[in-house]
């Protein structure tokens, strides 16, 4: 397979579709995924293992995890709140599991019912877990911190926390942490500031990926942000669906389409071929038709002339 | 008045209402005019001084001169396509006045009929002309170096063309050139390439400024990518309304609203108010019912403890 110099990881398929009312049926799922692979998409969050009644649209996440693990070359992430979403995340052969350690404590507890510390004893455990597991079929372990920008139900975070959290995470057993603009609160001077501040904590192998929400439009800033720094893994989800359902106003993830061309057009490749990702987009479309999907590439087209680096 | 750190140059009057099918009238204008400028944006392009023939909506440019010279501490900027326009702008008072200087001579022919040698004899007589006036009156000149990203019409651009035609309309006589990314086909690295191969031609003093369009959604990230290198000058629409009637598919400036949070977010200040702001918006949206408004700031609010810098 073709290196890449920046892996786009997907997430709608996990946070766009944990946030719509309207439930994708597993089959379409399954079809989505597929063609969202073969546009050459390497890694997908295919689903989160949370309580059904918690989030009735991840309940088929380890049906979803089954199939997307027959598509060749293609890493199978997932989401769990938990102890029991990660040993249900393991059962099912996901390749990756993330965690979220919101750095607002109020927003954790809406979130996940748990404080700090007691999110950090459950990623000790999570740690512990996948440590048993044999070497060939143990999950990359994450955490994601999420609100590191700034909560909606706390407003500022301290920066100190951010990274006071990071280097507990990974003191905990994690492989990697993740920073995530939850609220869509990041600009591009504070990303810059953070992430520095945690490389120097943890280390510049243990910080790979950031997670950011267009919800100000700053999206893409942010992420030409995060790929000047050196930031090889950039989240985003097809149409710029999804959000937080416990987050409020935190809508839309930075849309893939617009994140694909960006990236390509700075002369980086993402491995992503352009008109089968708007084979994925149009499935989406047809799937959910009453979601809005963003996303301005798909609509005006690559420019004349354009050819990928 | 407040010192700013960078110029948010408001567009939307001049570069958004001329694309819409619908006209605003002259009255609504002014009040959206005044409005903008009470919300702390310190340079407004209020129109065009082209034939009525050809864009009914600026037909009114003089009287809407007049109006906005009335605004203390206001610069006027309007854009002109030939000395015809430049005349009638010098004789209604304008602080500023803009030529467009496509790169793209397919572009150059089909929005002002003229190839490159002729715009030039252009530029040389706006130049002559504005030279004549009484220093205490005389215009600010500028030339627009449009498409200098690409064409919806040619494709890609030399960027050596867009060096040597910098460097041309400095010799033919206007102060400053700008970079305009018509079509939405800019990319940051190509913006900082171009920004700096056009500052070693013709000086940093001679490029202080870049309008940039949101097509791809790449509008802010380029609108970052110009700050991060020293531009201090960005030309942004409010709602993102308008594009290029000329270039097919070129809508869409990009956003005061969510670049003024940029600015600011980042540190930087703009002297604008956003609560004012929303105000001229509201007058927009009300006075052009029709018309699709774009921004996500607007929508979502200011972060929590959102504190200008």
């Amino acid at each position: 397979m073709e290196q890449v110099d920046i892996l786009v990881s997907e997430v709608g398929p996990r946070d766009g579709l944990q946030s719509l009312a309207q439930v994708m049926p597993t089959q379409a799922k399954c079809e989505w995924i597929s063609l969202l692979a073969a546009a050459g998409l390497r890694e997908i969050e295919v689903g989160s293992f949370v309580p059904p009644s918690v989030l009735p649209q991840m309940a088929d996440t380890a049906e979803i995890v089954a199939h997307a693990r027959t598509i060749p070359g293609l890493d199978v992430a997932v989401l769990v709140p938990n102890l029991r979403g990660a040993e249900n995340a393991v059962r099912a052969g996901a390749h990756k599991i993330s965690i979220p350690l919101s750095v607002s404590e109020t927003h954790s507890l809406k979130n996940v019912r748990r404080n700090h510390a007691q999110m950090l004893e459950e990623i000790a455990a999570i740690a512990s877990l996948v440590a048993q597991q044999p070497a060939e079929q143990r999950p990359h372990f994450e955490v994601g911190l999420s609100t590191a920008f700034g909560c909606t139900l706390e407003g500022p975070v301290s920066e100190e926390l951010v990274v006071r959290l990071a280097v507990a995470a990974i003191e905990a057993g994690c492989a990697e942490v993740g920073l995530s603009d939850t609220t869509g609160y990041a600009n591009p001077a504070q990303l810059r500031r953070l992430v520095k501040k945690v490389w120097d904590a943890v280390g510049r192998d243990r910080l790979n990926g950031v997670h950011l929400h267009n919800t100000r439009g700053q999206g893409l800033a942010n992420a030409l942000a995060a790929l000047d720094m050196g930031i090889t893994t950039v989240d985003a989800s097809m149409g710029g669906i999804g959000g937080c359902p416990f987050a409020p106003g935190a809508s839309g993830n930075i849309v893939t389409e617009d994140l694909v061309f960006l990236v390509e057009a700075m002369g980086m490749k993402t491995g992503i071929d352009f008109e089968a990702l708007m084979r994925a987009r149009d499935f989406l479309a047809a799937a959910m038709p009453d979601v809005e999907i963003y996303g301005f590439t798909p609509a005006a087209g690559l420019p004349r002339g354009f050819e990928r680096a």
